[in-house]
């Protein structure tokens, strides 16, 4: 009976729930007295790192140009093998790329269900009590989602998330947050709040960054904090700690027991893909899509390469977003030809491989001329004419996107804007011939996007 | 015949009203290079008070750092009996709470017909007229609502609103402006355009307030306006004249024919709500929700408290505005535990009793600890992570919310971001025994936001 | 077979295609530290002259106040006859009003169809070949569209598109740019990406101007260029070389056999028509819709004048633009009644004629009152009272509005703000009499916004 009613009050809270936005109604750019001038576009490392425990945080400088300009901040956590990224939340949406490895996901809806339980490690349990669930052997909690190597992740902002390494190798998440979005009312300063912990360290250059990643709980008066909570003082008082462990922390106490059935997982992740809709609410929405897979490339070409997407049709949540990422391979010597965004900013990662770089701009002068790989990071403005010539091994490269429907025009080959011009419009254009411009219109057949190596 | 035609030309123009929206496609909110940090925040009184015939218009410091970080600004009206607040519109949307007193309400959307009739005061009534409707012995306007008391009453920018206090003691309005709003392509300082009137006497601070709540029909050539409303230049002579009655005046003629028969009023309101939907005009959308309504309330605890909510989908004119508002009481003693507000800022005014207030910030310290009592008013910076303590009489608040569907994350009790957790990731995120971190997890029960106070 | 396999590919784009959106979800306003404070408007000149082999192009400065305030940079395009402005975009939506003449316009949406075939000009046509289409005697193509005088053509962001005079006269295009809109996720800098020529000569004060209308193109290596179009050097160093040409040049080739059959192009804006919906894609969407044609118009009135408005609902595409226009024409010695805007700045272009025009702030103050005259352009801030009153010969206006559904709301006559208050409001308000205020709110009948001149 007791049961039947937390559900009834649970589908109540729920129903409020399926309606509500995480951000205002859109999710939008907003300007920061927004400026987008430069005459050079450089590759960018992480300009310092955050020790922890566990693992460490590579923080690129959110105040440089070209991230201003997108209006995002990049992060890198490397979280060693059984280690957890402590609970933790941002002002804004996040999309991660996991370069590496695997682990658990927390991410945690208020009012949302505990569908998951655990068989608990203590050996307190198998009373059941009065107190209600979480009593009796088995802890009740909200979903866990496993992510791999490959995975995109979708982080709203304001949502708390920890993650945990499980496997047996480092866990690598590259990603942006995106500090102009709409779901942002806050400035456009990286903040992460915490609910445990804290920095250990001091990183190089960084003042701001451990002084905007701090536990949030620290900030009440302990006796409050023990009545809110019903517990003693001594535990408000080991919560509120200096924590010299940082924001990743080493596991003592064994998590082995809330690993989930894989399989049962999988076919949830089937079940939530086919009611994906208006009616999908925030409990069950998926967050995570897997962008290596090479059954879902968007463009292939046997000796240009491959382009895999991941947009707010794949990946719902990413409506709200309003962000999407691209996974580039780019096969040895061929050519990701001149082409510009319509509607977002790229923030280029590479992840594999050698290529070079050229931007250009509305001037007609060139921005970028660089030889980049693995590690680097640079931004594509929108509008600005881009293209990547792979070297001799082939280049791979994750591309995050401002707008959860990104869209692509090519200068040349199949689908580009030449081939879609009249031919004596190209000639008057560059007063050239008819031949010269039919050469121009159709020498790259029906290739597109990922040109082939030119056969000299 | 001729009746039909006009009002074939008014179901034209309403057509093309249907699909219109008041702000641009969505509301969002605009950046200031908007900052929001602070190392303090405090309760605030109004800093000026601009004095009319009529009453009193209190207005808060805009340039405070609280409000610009929520891009609002404050003001609180009250209405002597018998009096009337002049007509005027704002350019960004406003929400309004109803501490006391009733009234009329009239808001004129472009295009709407003149759907209610009053018998006329004077006596030239009774003669059908060539001229149309209002010649006759009835004068005929646009719906006038009826306010009252915890009442939420949504005012759309732009949109001319005039409001009627007829009842026996002050009327009294509480309102924020939403500035930073998508509707408001102006800059973020308040204004107001009054079509009669101007301000008394100028606020102990003021050279801005006043200067911005002027008679805009001043700026107008005699002659034009003349010609414009086809009367003599006497008449115009008296529209523009230099008024010393302020913003809001006092009542000579009577006005007691056009108070609408409540029992009507209240079934239209009924009819309203059932066919809010895609299909609703402006000329019949509700504007106001009484908020006070004990058995609407969202949360209810005996021990602890009530929280009501009027979001999008109790009054949907919010959808367009992207505001709410919640109601809150606090039981003597009883705590509204920590939590933080995913998607908006909450600018919180005291309407009675006392309570203790604690606000803390990402780099976990604390940015308010203060004693708040009624009439104080302060902003909950999105994110930020807050409490509320009653006093030994409790609290009661009301709170402006910078979105249409609100959403708030506890930290403690039955449906916190905590009881969301698995066991192990609260005892390895605190250092904590599993039998700690269940304490922390479930003493709450089913206790969530409003907790009773502990027994000691 | 080939064909068939092509077609699928085709398809398969198109359906990626058809759920993106141009902008991101939603179109607004960023702000730019937005400032809308002046003491004075002035009607505006174009500030410097762009020259070019075919034409010119008039550049009024956005840096204005007035600009700088609705968000907008005004341009006047104007091509000789059998000139061809030079296929280019710009980072932010683009309303344009053809004043004077026709052409023909290509707009080019990636990823869309080459769905017109023209006859070659050169003798190389007649043999089919594995290359594909175009080897053909037939060139194929993206849709052409034929715009004329009276036109209103909207331009999306990021899309390329190039315009070629066909007829006898003069093409005379003015449009305003929204770099305030959504889309434009760069700065507020008016840019144009070109992918051929450059500005010829430098304006009078233009440092800015033609610096920022350049070839992209030219800012790629030559060698890559020549593979990515799979072409010789030598015709690269045509497309990058130095032309004198500018932005706008003369036609050498004939381009006679593009001109679309134009009674099938009218059948296919009817069919566009009726299909425009939803399930509309980019491909096929209408991007220009007559303002001058007088039986749509909304309002028109026998002796006061005639206003046409072209919205999102008459122009579906607006919805994503979130921008509209309206023309007006008011008879000789008519008004324009005063009335201000709920949800959009006006940029107004005055096409024929002379009026007075008078514009009042929220301080009731003139900030406008001034007689002018064709090629003048002015902006009427939101919320901001207007009023036109027309010289002997009558006036005639293009209104370009920052919102997809502008709102006006009149202060005088048949539908306006007085119209819809109850007598008592208005007598207590201006402390007039009943017999006053009746003629303030009747005397106008039933006209509404444009008046007939008084007779006095």
């Amino acid at each position: 009976m007791a049961t039947n009613k937390l559900a009834l009050l649970l589908a109540l809270s729920l129903s409020l729930l399926a309606s509500v936005a995480l951000g205002r109604q859109s999710q939008t750019r907003l300007s920061r007295a927004q400026q987008c001038r430069f005459n050079q576009l450089t590759r960018l490392q992480p300009s310092r790192r955050i020790e922890s425990e566990g693992g460490v945080t590579d923080v690129w400088d959110e105040n440089e140009d070209q991230f201003q300009c997108a209006g995002v901040a990049p992060l890198r956590n490397i979280l060693q093998p059984n280690s957890l990224s402590l609970p933790n939340f941002h002002p804004a949406p996040r999309l991660v790329y996991i370069e590496r490895g695997q682990g658990l996901l927390g991410v945690h809806f208020p009012g949302c269900a505990e569908t998951f339980q655990s068989q608990q490690s203590s050996s307190e349990g198998g009373r059941e009590q009065e107190q209600g669930r979480g009593r009796s052997g088995r802890d009740q909690h909200q979903k866990i989602r496993r992510i791999r190597r490959g995975d995109i992740v979708a982080l709203p902002s304001g949502v708390a998330h920890w993650c945990f390494n499980d496997g047996d190798e480092e866990l690598v998440a590259v990603s942006i947050t995106d500090l102009n979005n709409e779901a942002n009312q806050l400035d456009q300063n990286l903040r992460a709040y915490y609910l445990a912990g804290g920095p250990q360290k001091r990183g190089r250059q960084g003042e701001r960054g451990p002084e905007n990643f701090q536990n949030v709980l620290r900030g009440f008066d302990e006796e409050l904090m023990a009545e809110a909570f019903n517990v003693d003082r001594e535990i408000v008082r080991k919560m509120q700690r200096q924590d010299e462990r940082g924001l990743i922390v080493k596991v003592r106490e064994g998590m082995g027991m809330i690993r989930p059935d894989e399989r049962e997982e999988e076919e949830e992740g089937e079940w939530g893909r086919r009611m994906n809709g208006i009616e999908e609410t925030w409990c069950t929405m998926r967050l995570h899509h897997n962008v290596d897979d090479r059954r879902e490339a968007e463009v292939y070409s046997r000796e240009g390469g491959r382009l895999n997407v991941v947009n707010r049709n794949k990946l719902p949540i990413l409506r709200y977003m309003d962000l999407s990422a691209e996974k580039g391979h780019l096969f040895p010597n061929a050519l990701y030809t001149p082409h510009w965004s319509i509607n977002s900013h790229s923030i280029v990662y590479i992840t594999r491989g050698e290529g070079q770089v050229q931007i250009a701009d509305h001037r007609g002068q060139s921005v970028m001329n660089d030889r980049v790989s693995q590690g680097d990071m640079f931004v594509v403005p929108q509008f600005y004419a881009a293209t990547v010539k792979a070297q001799s091994n082939g280049i791979e490269w994750v591309s995050f996107k401002t707008n959860g429907s990104p869209m692509r025009s090519p200068v040349a080959g199949y689908t580009s804007v030449l081939r879609a011009m009249p031919l004596q419009v190209i000639s008057n254009s560059y007063q050239i011939s008819p031949g010269e411009a039919q050469n121009l219109k159709y020498n790259r057949g029906r290739e597109t996007v990922m040109a082939s190596p030119r056969r000299s």
